[in-house]
């Protein structure tokens, strides 16, 4: 009888439709393309988020970031909750109004911070009793606190609280670290406060224990998340270590939720995440990099205090259609960085975070195509380490 | 017979046809309000120029610059041919190329970093033997180098290079720099390579001394200028001595040449100097006073580090139409200053450099309109200095 066993699957398929669902358009192997849907629009995945660490994409205004591709950013927890308080963002709008930013908005937990900041703060059962980096004064992050401040910050992807161990880390502590970031996973699912409008993902910890990494993931599976991200990676492993455990990672988190590896990164990494099925990335690369005077090409980065470009009337990268590609010369920007001009980072930083918006479009483009491998030819940037290498030698 | 006056009028007023004229529209008693036809577009005056000191007006791009309804820029020849030289500006393009701004721009000489430099220089008769500020490499400037090396930066206006001291000055020291800056202001006119494309200005020294300016103003009319600047003004008097000694020099020089009064100032000078005449100013409070968290309104200043801020959801300005006052909030601005992002000073910048816009177009109207003493009730901010204190009292 069809009739009744449509009806039937309507109503075993409604309960597990999430909210902010990803829609898969093309795969290509592992690797998939599409589009996440988030309380502030759509983002095509995958999708590569700069980071706004307290605010501000740093050098650049939204217009610019926007006039780069980027259609989601991330922002930090710990840094907002320090200054200006989760509080005073509500009261000033909420995060979207307070940084001008009308797209989609991630926030990170303050869970990286306990690892990054690990000097001055101690890691308990409980949560992790801070230190201001900025002066001393104590803060205290639970899995509550964590998820009430990201409810009042209010971005459309929310993170759960979680332990990121060190790599290499022993594996008493890494066991306990995920088990911490398991049982702080559900009490974030059960404090959070704004589910129809905050998407809440699970961080799957076990650094490169494949089984620890598939216990992980399937007790969250099991709390039931709205998307997954692979955390406690790029925390000190190898290029090589990172491709070798993705893929057993992924495999393991349902397909059509959104996959998150975060504060990743280079662009070989990039592409052997996104070949492993991963749909969200975050780096400060472009930003932190650019105000170094660093930039990035197909072919490799640039150092912009090199006296080879004193002369250099061309751009940072030829046929690169950035603002500052458009408008400026080498020579110029180089003239920016060693006279301390501001105008130095934020071009060189709009610059870099449009190449990493270009090679994530053209990652999606070629996914469609089914063809993705054949992007390291394109940009040889993401070729793996060993293969730059070797190409040097030759 | 007046077809042959008719053409003795013609063959006498064809020489003295400046080939960057200025077309004055409006007159309100000495305010005069037009255009400035320069070889890189019209600038309306009196009109305000930010500065560019290094090739960038610090902390906002070319765009956000055209934005805030800047027309004309200034940038500094001392500093530029420090670094990166003339010679590198030249090569990357000349200095619109360089910079990215395809409008008007105008050079000093370097003359006025002999003063405000001065600890680090030595000035003689021949001209100027300085001690880089950056490194203590020595650098000689004289009037056939200043003017080479603005001919080379390629500038619409270039400036003659003057001596400009300090006030309080004793009159030898004056005399000695009103005689130096006639005699180098024949030189730099014999040696102008580009009078084709760049606009020459002479410069008037002579501190308050009324009969100085005038003798001054006189000699370098006798060697002709395109234009005449009012230098060796806001270097230590007070706004009620600018206001006196401003009227005289004015009325000494060529009512058909553009007047520039350099390195001024807050809009109770602008205000007194468009009174008395003048066309063209160029200070650094917009970028220097906003990257130091100070916001200009009509009514007066806001330092943006007060805890006043804090949950201030307004703009800095109401009604305000800028990039800054359209997209963020008094609270999130002073986050960024406390949080030491980059965004705070752009931001800042942005909002202050349209300020000094809005009230220069607002000075063109009420000049058109015949009323512009009646600017200090809609900027209150440009009132005379015992006026502003005279209303705090009431």
């Amino acid at each position: 009888m069809l009739p009744s066993r449509s009806h039937e699957s309507i109503a075993v398929l409604i309960p597990t439709m999430p909210l902010f669902p990803l829609t898969i358009t093309h795969r290509d192997d592992e690797a998939r393309t599409g589009v996440y849907h988030t309380a502030h629009g759509d983002v095509d995945t995958p999708a590569f988020m700069p980071i706004g660490t307290a605010g501000s994409v740093k050098g650049v205004t939204p217009i610019q970031l926007l006039g780069t591709g980027a259609q989601m950013i991330l922002a930090n927890t710990y840094h907002l909750q320090l200054r200006p308080t989760a509080e005073a963002v509500r009261d000033l709008g909420g995060l979207h109004r307070f940084m001008g930013w009308d797209g989609p908005i991630l926030t990170d937990s303050g869970g990286y911070q306990a690892f990054s900041l690990a000097e001055i703060n101690k890691i308990t059962d409980d949560g992790v009793d801070f230190r201001s980096h900025i002066d001393g004064a104590r803060m205290w992050l639970d899995p509550e606190i964590a998820t009430d401040v990201q409810n009042k910050l209010g971005a459309d992807v929310i993170m759960a609280f979680d332990e990121c161990p060190p790599l290499p880390c022993d594996q008493d502590t890494l066991v306990r670290a995920v088990e911490r970031t398991v049982c702080w996973a559900a009490q974030c699912k059960e404090h959070h406060g704004r589910p129809d409008d905050q998407a809440l993902f699970g961080i799957v910890q076990g650094g490169l224990d494949v089984d620890l990494r598939r216990s992980c993931a399937a007790a969250l599976i099991d709390i039931g998340f709205d998307g997954y991200a692979v955390g406690g990676l790029s925390v000190g492993e190898t290029h090589q270590e990172m491709a070798e455990v993705l893929p057993p990672i992924t495999e393991a988190l349902p397909a059509d939720r959104v996959r998150y590896l975060m504060g990743v990164g280079m662009p070989r990494d990039l592409l052997v995440a996104v070949q492993a099925g991963v749909d969200l990335f975050d780096c400060v690369l472009p930003t932190r990099n650019g105000r170094n005077s660093q930039a990035f090409t197909r072919t490799g980065t640039l150092n912009l205090r090199n006296e080879a470009h004193r002369l250099a009337a061309g751009p940072l990268e030829d046929n690169c259609d950035c603002e500052t590609c458009r408008g400026f010369s080498r020579g110029y920007i180089r003239h920016l960085f060693n006279a301390g001009e501001m105008l130095g980072p934020t071009l060189t930083s709009i610059h870099n975070l449009r190449f990493f918006q270009k090679f994530m479009a053209r990652v999606r483009e070629l996914i469609r195509a089914g063809r993705l491998a054949t992007i390291v030819q394109e940009f040889p940037i993401a070729a793996p380490p060993a293969r730059v290498e070797k190409e040097k030698r030759s």
